[in-house]
């Protein structure tokens, strides 16, 4: 079953690699009319996943990712119309240049292949990879969480059927119907077929697509970031960014999880900041100096698992810090290498903050939170990569992509 | 013990990834001259392990790759030399671009981190990745054949102890000095501290090594490269490529196993170039069409599994195509996606072909063998990857480096 699906994506692939860029377009434009046509069909098959949900008593929060609604399925063909106006990454020359032997060499973007996306109970993230697989020339194979089956299968199927219309084989999407957890594990060992895994979604899931998968993966993994307040730091803005950075939507990868304060002006900065963060509902996890100089209000101490975890939650962890080599050593050990900033206005820190940090992004005077295709101006992304091969940090249409070489000759030989 | 080795190589990292192009120049020099200066110990070293192969009766053509001699040990330090005028990868700007909210962004690249190398039995092998890996800012952890041994350890020693005068820990350049198969198994797993894994080899090496890592690896796998003789080739040139493609270094992944001709042209073009293939030792196994036309000789035919497989010797698979898309559906069925030409004066034909055909180097009038980091300009290589993630084709200084996002902002928060 699985491996038919495999097979008939890596035969559909040659012919999907060279549909032009108007071919996919249309495709696209035909994908966003259907989900609208077909709303009530979908909407009535999430309904089956939701009434069992609530059968299992899953929690709210589940539900709520599980639920489609009109206005979701028009933001989902918002954004399959969305990708029209992308540029295609396929064609693209990279580079170009003659060697001294007269070979007129060039790098030339082309698709990965067959990707494979595992991932849990948000239907709308089907609708999504197939959109970015399609422009970027992959083919897609999907596997869903159990709990939102009918409603990935009734989007896959509304999505696939516009594709008899155009000149590509149906292989170029495949859904995986069957909810049991070792087709998982079948899957990721068709490396025959399968040129790379995207798991999207928490930690175990992707912890264990990588342990299992004999496939390369890029995780899209935790993000511990960090702000750091320097000396010289515009404190309007360090207090602007802090809270931006935690309160905004605490529940996504590129929130702050710690916030590093330098000891110069932290009697100043903290007693404002954290009494704001408080009053947003914020539970602060606070170092001894911390707590020294707000000694009027009761705080958590702070461990150094809690330096480690990732809350995804209205929590932070603080600390003073002597300077900033501190903060730099503090971020190495804890830090997921995701996205990290200082606020500051001197402009030799804030260099060897940029330099030294070693995150997918490093940010000055700006919120960890706008690591993100759409504010790069990348567009839509897949998501986040924490990976240090192929791609780091949003990963758009062009980061679907890999290249290839053109070498054209005038009957070169090796010499 | 391995685990220690990884541990430093971590550690060591932000180090090596802050080194000036100058002082990494400077290491490079100082090895470069310390090979000449202690030839006379790697030599008696080198001694101990060919005295054992001997003993252990290894066939002539391993014993010769395992020997090192003052010329081949000048040829190492000319390598590490040579390095020196290579363009630094790290710090170079990819792009650079400024948001509509007003960030400036910069793509910059940077070293991938921490690189274990498994390789078999050329003991040169080791000094090579140690300076790519330095140059571009990445720490090595070695693991070279066992039988290899002490002249891996003897050049480890040398090139290792220039460092104690360089701002740099030790640990940025690791070697495995146990020969026991369950320590690289150890290797594979340390996925917390190891970034990529590159095994350099025949293909069991390489099998094994993408079966057990829990580390990505980038795949050296084999070349099974074509060359395709059109209907409107120049004959002569042709003749040439061929030529060049089949004998000029018939061992090596970029050389041509299979060639396929057009039938307009077959009865002119083979029998030339088969008489003079086979003067020159190449055995040719041939499809019904060639023997037809070539009825006077007595050829092998050839089969499904020879069209499969990677000679590396002076051995060619033969075959007849009707046209264009034979020849490609022919590359697309048998092809390993490494190197592969078409020989035409035709524009429309050279076209088709180097689109369609998604091999990482596609040639048009040149031959195969020119896959290589010095032939395109590129300058030293770890190899050539038919991966389709990260790199593809000839894997220089730039393909050890990945990015990261600089991003400046004025107090940019999410909205």
């Amino acid at each position: 079953m699985i491996l038919n699906l495999a097979k008939k994506a890596k035969k559909a692939f040659p012919a999907l690699a060279n549909l032009s860029t108007q071919q996919k377009n249309r495709i696209l434009y035909s994908m966003s009319r259907a989900l609208i046509g077909y709303q009530g069909y979908i909407l009535n098959q999430n309904k089956k996943d939701l009434q069992k949900a609530k059968r299992l008593k899953l929690s709210s929060a589940f539900i709520d990712r599980l639920t489609l609604t009109k206005a979701r399925i028009k933001d989902m063909s918002k954004s399959q119309k969305a990708l029209i106006d992308l540029s295609d990454p396929v064609g693209e020359v990279i580079k170009q240049w003659k060697t001294s032997s007269g070979l007129q060499i060039s790098k030339v973007r082309v698709p990965i292949g067959v990707i494979a996306i595992i991932y849990e109970s948000r239907p709308d993230v089907t609708s999504d990879c197939i959109g970015l697989c399609l422009k970027s020339g992959n083919c897609v194979i999907l596997r869903g969480g159990s709990e939102a089956i009918n409603s990935n299968k009734a989007i896959y199927q509304v999505l696939s059927s516009v594709l008899h219309k155009f000149p590509v084989p149906s292989g170029v999407i495949g859904l995986v119907s069957t909810t049991r957890r070792q087709e998982v594990q079948t899957l990721l060992r068709l490396s025959d077929y399968i040129d790379l895994v995207i798991p999207r979604g928490g930690k175990s899931l992707i912890r264990e697509v990588a342990r299992i998968s004999r496939i390369p993966v890029i995780k899209h993994y935790q993000g511990i970031c960090h702000v750091y307040v320097h000396s010289d730091a515009d404190l309007a803005m360090a207090e602007k960014i802090c809270f931006n950075a935690k309160v905004q939507r605490p529940g996504t990868c590129n929130a702050m999880e710690t916030m590093l304060v330098d000891k110069n002006i932290a009697e100043t900065f903290l007693p404002r900041v954290i009494q704001r963060l408080q009053a947003s509902g914020v539970e602060i996890r606070a170092c001894p100096m911390t707590r020294r100089i707000l000694k009027g209000i009761k705080l958590t101490s702070v461990s150094a698992k809690d330096f480690c975890t990732e809350y995804l939650d209205l929590i932070l962890s603080v600390k003073v810090v002597k300077g900033l080599n501190e903060a730099i050593a503090h971020i190495d050990e804890y830090g997921s290498d995701h996205s990290d900033a200082i606020v500051t206005n001197n402009k030799k820190a804030s260099r060897e903050f940029l330099n030294r940090v070693d995150s997918a992004c490093v940010y000055h005077n700006a919120s960890t939170r706008l690591t993100d295709g759409y504010e790069f101006g990348m567009g839509a992304e897949m998501g986040i990569s924490t990976d240090r091969l192929h791609a780091r940090g949003p990963m758009a249409l062009e980061e679907l992509t890999i290249y290839k070489y053109i070498v054209k000759g005038q009957g070169q030989i090796r010499q």
